[in-house]
């Protein structure tokens, strides 16, 4: 049969984009609650209406296609609405992590071009130092969330309540002229050299916020708890995701266990993500805090493999967790360890260990693969042979801004390389070894940062750890441990040193261990390479 | 900012199908059930070899892209197989509606030019027929299912299990080249002139069973009870969706009360779709059946609009059902009746007064309207304007194979044409009136058949009722109602019109009442052309 003469058309082709959600939601179910935020409370229309004069008031500044819009905000209703509200003008959203220092925020700003930049008054002495070094000069709109009680200083030529007061609350917004138009911007951590400017899609937007709802069996009206910041990857896509099941966002300027358990408490949290850091704040807290918590509690976590006295912990409260994995460049998870039927009678430390998996591809995700870099020929499923994980799909990166060299080398070979390190298992499910530049190689033999990592936490005095190579003049590397203790304890370094050695071949047992707290990056990643510059310096 | 050079490459764009879904499902959920059929029971992995197997044999049988596969078969597991390995092979299915004629079935095959066509024996004698008048010579295959216990015949050149043998279980099949390629032909029912082919592509087809899962908040491994027969619009896009959850297909050659529920029970269905009529009958199945039926069910009803007495009936059984409305040319159901909250609370009347309505567009369908067809305007949202229900977005057709001024017409003003008529609720719920061609107009005043369908089905002893116009001298047109009585019911005529001018102005009261069972589509769709016929031969 031919028919070819059955050409796309208005009707039948329409750009995927995650815009179309929040306007889905706005109209079946204008009522429902959409935002939360100390004694705000928005529905879904009133959030709509929000973004949509955000949207007008952009254009009305000039802001059109091919602009960017930065954002320095905390997890607050206005960083929920530039999601849409920004895109609407089909202009892109630069997310900005509000840990960085101005130098960081400059190099950002102008690599981007930002045209206007949404600060939040806690920001505003970084941001107006940047803006010291920054070439670009965006029109500052200041953010003055109720929330915030610390000193406030006006940066910007009006405030965000009055700019978007003059928007048009019935605005016909725009949708993307294609889908694979830019919908935001988000900077790697760049922990060597400039970050690299990550250019997300409609498209992909739209399908990994899908994507989230199928990992998650995700039923309508969640109540989403926004302990993981915006700035990462937007929020994992969430923010998309929670407008499409018309489900609550609860917002939270800081990460703080009390604040955390009396929301989950009151607002009847039923979903959150986090990085391993702030799940063991959790797991941590005094019983105290996570008194009056009976309702069933979903999250993911990412960053790293959640430890087995994480999985238990979240058991003892009952919360379900889910193990993501993911990159900036695959717009945060693109990854998540299933769970299968059978593990829920297996003891916990096995459950541990198979949960600790990176896993299988995202639903809507094309391929995985974990494979010789060079060759691009896939390892065998036997949980030993070592490649590179390598990512094909529509939840990919458009590529890097203005890096042409580095958008090459990161899809060689029609595959975008992840730079971890991983084997298969016999179950088809990967498991990350390392991070290509993490893993030590020690008298010719190649060790695991993780491998060793994971021992250690084993201990019950180890609270954080991570493992780096150290120069040795004899065996080229050796392991080099940071060991952050938890409160009240005095381990010793011999004593974790017996404790490797009775779990690890000796020539991966850390030659050096080192306490202290461990330096983290805005997402509760530990910084390996200010590690590798401490261990230098030892 | 420019991101111009950021191209699709073969790392980033992976053209989206329903293919994927098997695929991931049996690499991540090898060893779940996947359909169950008789005494037959096979996983997933199982399942994706026969679908692999079909594909490269269909392959060494000279098929490839442009060709089409026809399939005669009812809800077997030979009829799951083929959604997957027959565009596995790049070509289109082209699923036929079993309880049509051989002169229909031999239109479909010449204009669909079939190259091989999957028989179920039951039906190898009207295939016969058909091929005699036919001017293709698809190549026949045999399908000898075990649980039909007519008579047999060979009337191909292998049978399917024979057939599949001799393929590959690990063959590498075809991705699309291009989302937007045919995946599968749909000949409407072709109630005046000839049936139409409606092609879908793999980019809806994908899209629409994603959104199937949206709707039904549908969590991993559903059981699937496939009580709608796959050929009408490919099952609803459900053997997708079941593929993408991991569920299971539990198949059925027919419908059959105490089988459903049999099957309910045992295998713990928790899923299953019908027309009105299939519902009716599991409502009105003797109590004894439905004993020791306690789990969840969810159900969805499309076809026409559920009435009180169905919604009332299902809520005695305890199962769950959604009300969903589409047409062949929107993938099968594309709108929802969303449910609110604070529904609940309202008497069944009014319960089902709201789920009766066509309701919201499907999640990731992007719009639905209603408008007057020559001018595109929208009515206004007050449940009285009428105009015709549109589509737009990517769950609508490729278009008409071989037809194109159907598809411009179909397509006129980029929407897609619907040729229902309807109004808007305040609420925003779409809510239909009539098929165009339904309207009866009676001197000079517009009478909607369902207006006054809906008052004789409030009368208790009416178990189904279809109202046509009839041409009259003096009036143009009246309305005449074709009435079939609840068993044991001899309600009268007079009876009949004394209850409609109870409830109707004086105009819509049928002059005419037939009593008899009224001719049904093979979905169970009332075929009003026939009782049209019968009203002008009164």
């Amino acid at each position: 049969m031919d028919d070819s003469d059955l050409a796309k058309n208005a009707a039948n082709f329409v750009p995927f984009t995650p815009l179309t959600f929040i306007e889905r939601s706005a109209t079946v179910y204008p009522e429902r609650l959409a935002v939360v935020h100390g004694t705000v409370r928005r529905n879904w229309r009133e959030t709509y209406d929000r973004c949509r004069r955000l949207a007008s008031a952009l254009i009305a500044a000039g802001v059109g296609k091919g602009d960017t819009v930065a954002a320095m905000l905390p997890n607050t209703p206005a960083m929920v609405e530039a999601h849409f509200g920004v895109p609407m003008t089909r202009a892109v959203l630069n997310t900005l992590n509000t840990r960085l220092d101005a130098e960081a925020l400059a190099f950002m700003l102008d690599h981007g071009e930002a045209k206007v930049l949404l600060v939040d008054r806690e920001f505003a002495g970084v941001i107006k130092a940047a803006l010291v070094i920054a070439k670009v000069t965006p029109q500052i709109i200041d953010v003055d969330d109720a929330l915030y009680e610390g000193a406030t200083e006006a940066i910007g030529s009006i405030e965000y309540e009055a700019f978007i007061a003059a928007g048009d609350p019935a605005f016909a917004w725009h949708m993307p002229d294609d889908e694979w138009d830019a919908i935001c911007l988000n900077y790697t951590s760049g922990t060597t050299g400039n970050p690299k400017g990550v250019v997300y899609h409609h498209r992909g937007a739209h399908t990994n916020a899908v994507s989230n709802i199928l990992e998650w069996d995700m039923a309508l009206h969640p109540v989403y708890l926004w302990t993981l910041p915006m700035f990462h990857c937007n929020g994992w896509c969430f923010p998309w995701a929670i407008a499409a099941r018309a489900g609550v966002n609860v917002c939270l300027r800081k990460v703080d266990a009390a604040i955390i358990f009396d929301l989950i408490r009151s607002e009847r949290v039923t979903h959150y993500c986090g990085a391993p850091i702030v799940q063991s704040l959790l797991v941590n807290a005094p019983d105290a805090m996570k008194v009056g918590i009976a309702h069933a509690v979903k999250t993911m976590v990412a960053g790293a493999a959640p430890p087995a006295s994480m999985i238990e912990g979240m058991e003892a409260m009952g919360f379900d967790l889910t193990h993501v994995y993911g990159l900036t460049e695959v717009y945060g998870p693109a990854t998540v360890c299933a769970k299968q039927a059978d593990w829920s009678t297996l003891d916990i430390g096995e459950r541990a260990r198979l949960n600790a998996r990176q896993g299988v591809r995202y639903h809507l995700e094309a391929a995985i693969d974990v494979c010789d870099p060079a060759s691009m020929v896939p390892v065998p499923h036997d949980g030993t042979s070592m490649g590179e994980i390598m990512f094909r799909g529509n939840i990919c990166m458009k590529g890097y801004l203005k890096n042409p060299t580095a958008t090459d080398a990161a899809f060689a070979g029609g595959w975008f390389h992840s730079g971890d390190l991983a084997v298969i298992d016999p179950d088809g499910y990967v498991r990350i070894k390392d991070r290509s530049k993490d893993i030590i190689i020690s008298g010719g033999e190649n060790i695991s940062s993780i491998e060793v990592e994971d021992v250690l936490y084993r201990h019950p005095a180890v609270l954080a750890v991570a493992v780096v190579a150290k120069t040795d003049a004899k065996w080229g590397e050796t392991p080099c441990a940071f060991v952050e203790r938890k409160a009240g304890s005095d381990v010793t370094a011999d004593e974790l040193i017996r404790h490797c050695k009775a779990h690890l071949a000796g020539f991966k047992v850390p030659r050096t261990i080192v306490f202290g707290e461990l330096p983290k990056t805005a997402t509760g990643k530990i910084q390996k390479f200010e590690l590798r510059a401490r261990a230098a310096a030892l």
